[in-house]
């Protein structure tokens, strides 16, 4: 859990009408590294702030510089929000149009972290996986509820509580909702209309509650995976604005929620249904939010039937839906081997009973979907459609959040231990494209999971790499569902069997219940 | 069957001495469209002809201009191979920086093709599928014979009378061979070391020869997928040339070869495994081909463990290794839908019995990947390590040709029938991403293969796509071991069963035998 420090924000809020010298007796405000250091300054009400206004922030330490950009809040106030990424002092200077906005300079000092802050998401040096910028491993069991943020303050207490007694530490959720949601548009509203917003000015009321539920996610440890546009909109047609208003758009989103640590940026849901934007179009506006946001959040885009070029430079990760890749973890590793990035399953059907196909697994199918994309060194996304009062999926879980009603979530936290007991930074496969189904390290951790298969029995034999012979193994038994681990007595010592394989001749088996659900953990001694 | 064109050969050769008033009297050759048409000249026979002597040859005919490569076969003898590729008259012109052969002119007339002659190999529209530029759609039965063509002429003699009565129409094959082979090198020969050879001299007796093995495929309606790169020869090194070497080479075989309407370019083999190249070293070659292949022939690279960035522009057709993908369909099909391009599995393990896993599949196992690969929308690739005498595997099919001795080709024979049956320009995954394992055209024609199940029934729902209800379907039943085909009595007369299906409420079921390696087909009446 951590908490957002907000301390600098009296420091740092500058009445105009002061000038640099009062500003130079100020005390230099202090903003833990990852923490957020907020500017605010009044500036002109007239015309049009979102585009009359220019305003940055350039900050310096040493020989780093970056510029940040500012955003209008309403009532005059313009800010500046800034995520440091080192410790030390900083130095800042605005640049703007606006002679009261421009040049106004300070200083700031970046603390070291607080406990529980990890930093944001980075991408592992292997390409594969995620860990936190200070490297503590990030084990991935996200979940959906695309309009949480945008439901009833009462709606959303919920939504947090339920998050906060599960396993989840991601939330996919989009800024323009996707199903009924709270009277309050992320535009003006110019009319009576549906159709009557004005995409020139944003809306600080909308964005100001959407970023409050940001930071109430942060204080969870849960990552927020920000959805900027998807295809189910059009009533308003948010998503379907000229390219200058996406890029004010973009522009203000990523100023405005950019520095929270915990934002990753989802370009899109299921782009290819999004019939007013092609592919090129998204590849203009990924390559424009990787130019904008200088704090470098995550950054992926999320397909529906046809998939996205995930080889882009803006790529960080590739977000993909596909539930039947899933069900095999040699389906889900091809992502992996192909595009050479981390994968994320973010869609992969969800728990309910609804009649659409997208909406009825049981909570097995989603655990086990979880469990092979684990085993092929990717990661899985949940959802639920399941309502109490036989309400419409959009009343669910995945629609606003709320409770959880489903099967699948404790099995999430069992497998989300399982992750956190095992390798850092996570699971590869192990000499995949031979049908071992086995994830880990090679010579140190083997995950063989059986999925629907209820064997009574697994030959334990590794795959060769990185083993000599006379290297000992504990195993462990896990029974998936009903969340056990079944140790099994003694230690396997594992010699040559064969050109690609290592067993222990003298228990070349380990026995298994013949249950689905199973998985067998092979640990170095 | 092919009979390529040759009669032009007399007409063009035009002896240096001519001058080109003479030439105007000269009748006008006469070449098919998609044959060769070949002029010889004469030239310098000092100082190195490959880096020396620039040669090419401007072909119009109306608005369209083609510079066509020359290249030098040795005893003063430079030619240029020009295969045209529309009927009509067509005027040439040379440009070199040698006088003699600068500025010579010519004309021809390319004729309708004869019977058998369907043009070079396309992508289909749609991006999936391999059709002859006449619109034939091209059914690929591949296999792999990797050094046949550097053989002895009775090996090779041998190979094409295997290859004339098997189904397989298109032949991996190296230029570098890579098991032994006939003592005749690339290049030219400077010592007695494996080492000592002249990357600046190409070998025109060597090419000499290997042209004449892809002509006589092309004589059998056979493709020739030429690997232009290997990792297997550290003997001499061929693979590890620099780029100006490598460019030589490669304009060389370009020039020579790309004139054969078979030729496919295949930029390596294993490319992961050649070690003096990387990704970016294939990516400027492959570019290099594209940009100087007047003829613009196929272009793919293959993999071993380290999938090669398939979205490149330069490569117009996945070449993949991964056995195991072809064991599911819905695998095999990740590969057509992340690149959106046509996908050959050329490697998929081979028939034999050795103990590399690579080359120990049973037949059964050898026509069942190329049955899911079918099913996927994608094409597979035959090997064979068999020997007769317990041999090495280099001395089998795959490492030299010869004789076929398993039991998958017959069967692939049966399986092309049914291809050739079946929709134009070939299979699509219908309704992927569900696990139905169908393939198809939507609301015409439906495959559904069943591998190593065996299954006593099968309830024949079709997904809706395409559908309104009403229509009727015959059905057979596919023993693909067996080869046989046997029909269902009657029609299936399809209605909406649910949201996603359609099926005849009288006849639900398919009785099937309960024996492995069946499969259904349903053709709309």
């Amino acid at each position: 859990m951590t908490k957002i420090t907000r301390r600098h924000l009296v420091a740092a809020s500058v009445p105009l009408a002061l000038a640099s010298a009062v500003q130079a007796a100020e005390p230099v405000p202090a903003v833990e590294r990852w923490g957020i250091f907020e500017q605010a300054f009044e500036g002109p009400k007239n015309g049009n702030p979102f585009d009359d206004v220019a305003l940055s922030s350039v900050f310096r330490s040493g020989e780093q510089s970056l510029t940040v950009p500012g955003f209008y809040d309403g009532n005059g106030v313009y800010k500046v929000r800034f995520s440091p990424p080192q410790t030390g002092d900083w130095a800042w200077r605005t640049v703007s149009n606006v002679p009261g906005l421009n040049n106004r300079t300070g200083a700031l000092l970046a603390t070291p972290p607080s406990p529980g802050n990890h930093g944001p998401m980075r991408i592992t040096p292997d390409g594969y996986h995620f860990a936190y910028a200070d490297a503590t491993p990030y084990r991935q069991i996200g979940t959906t509820a695309y309009a949480w943020a945008q439901q009833s303050d009462a709606r959303c207490a919920e939504t947090l509580a339920t998050l906060k007694a599960s396993p989840f530490n991601k939330m996919r959720m989009c800024v323009f909702q996707n199903v009924a949601a709270e009277p309050i548009e992320p535009f003006a509203v110019t009319g009576k209309g549906d159709k009557d917003w004005d995409p020139s000015r944003l809306n600080p009321l909308f964005f100001q509650r959407f970023e409050k539920r940001v930071a109430q996610l942060l204080e969870l440890g849960i990552e927020a995976d920000i959805i900027l546009f998807h295809p189910y909109d059009s009533k308003h047609g948010y998503g379907d604005m000229a390219r200058a208003d996406d890029e004010r758009y973009l522009a203000y989103v990523i100023a405005r929620l950019g520095a929270y640590r915990n934002v990753w940026w989802s370009l899109a849901n299921e782009f290819d249904l999004v019939k007013t934007k092609s592919p090129a179009d998204f590849d203009h506006l990924g390559q424009f939010v990787m130019d904008h946001d200088p704090h470098d959040r995550l950054r992926s885009i999320h397909n529906c039937k046809a998939i996205y070029d995930n080889t882009k430079p803006w790529i960080t990760h590739s977000s993909i839906q596909n539930g039947s890749a899933v069900t095999d973890d040699t389906r889900a590793e091809i992502y992996r081997s192909i595009w050479e990035k981390a994968v994320i399953f973010d869609e992969v059907c969800y728990e309910g009973k609804i009649e659409l196909r997208w909406g009825n697994l049981s909570g097995e199918d989603v655990v086990m979907r979880f469990w092979h994309g684990l085993i092929a060194g990717t990661y899985v996304g949940h959802g639920e459609t399941l309502t109490a009062q036989n309400l419409s999926a959009d009343d669910s879980w995945t629609g606003k959040g709320g409770k959880l009603l489903g099967e699948s979530a404790p099995r999430l936290a069992f497998l989300k231990q399982v992750m956190e007991d095992g390798p850092k930074p996570g699971i590869d496969p192990v000499d995949k494209w031979w049908d071992r189904h086995i994830g880990g390290r090679a010579g140190q951790y083997y995950l063989r999971y059986f999925g629907v298969e209820a064997p009574s029995e697994w030959a334990l034999n590794l795959p060769k790499n990185e083993l000599v012979g006379g290297e000992q193994f504990r195993v462990d038994v896990l029974d998936t569902w009903n969340m056990t681990v079944t140790p099994v007595d003694g230690v396997f010592t594992v010699q040559k069997k064969n050109m690609y394989d290592f067993f222990d001749p003298a228990r070349p088996v380990v026995a298994l219940p013949g249950r689905k659900w199973m998985a067998v953990r092979v640990v170095r001694v």
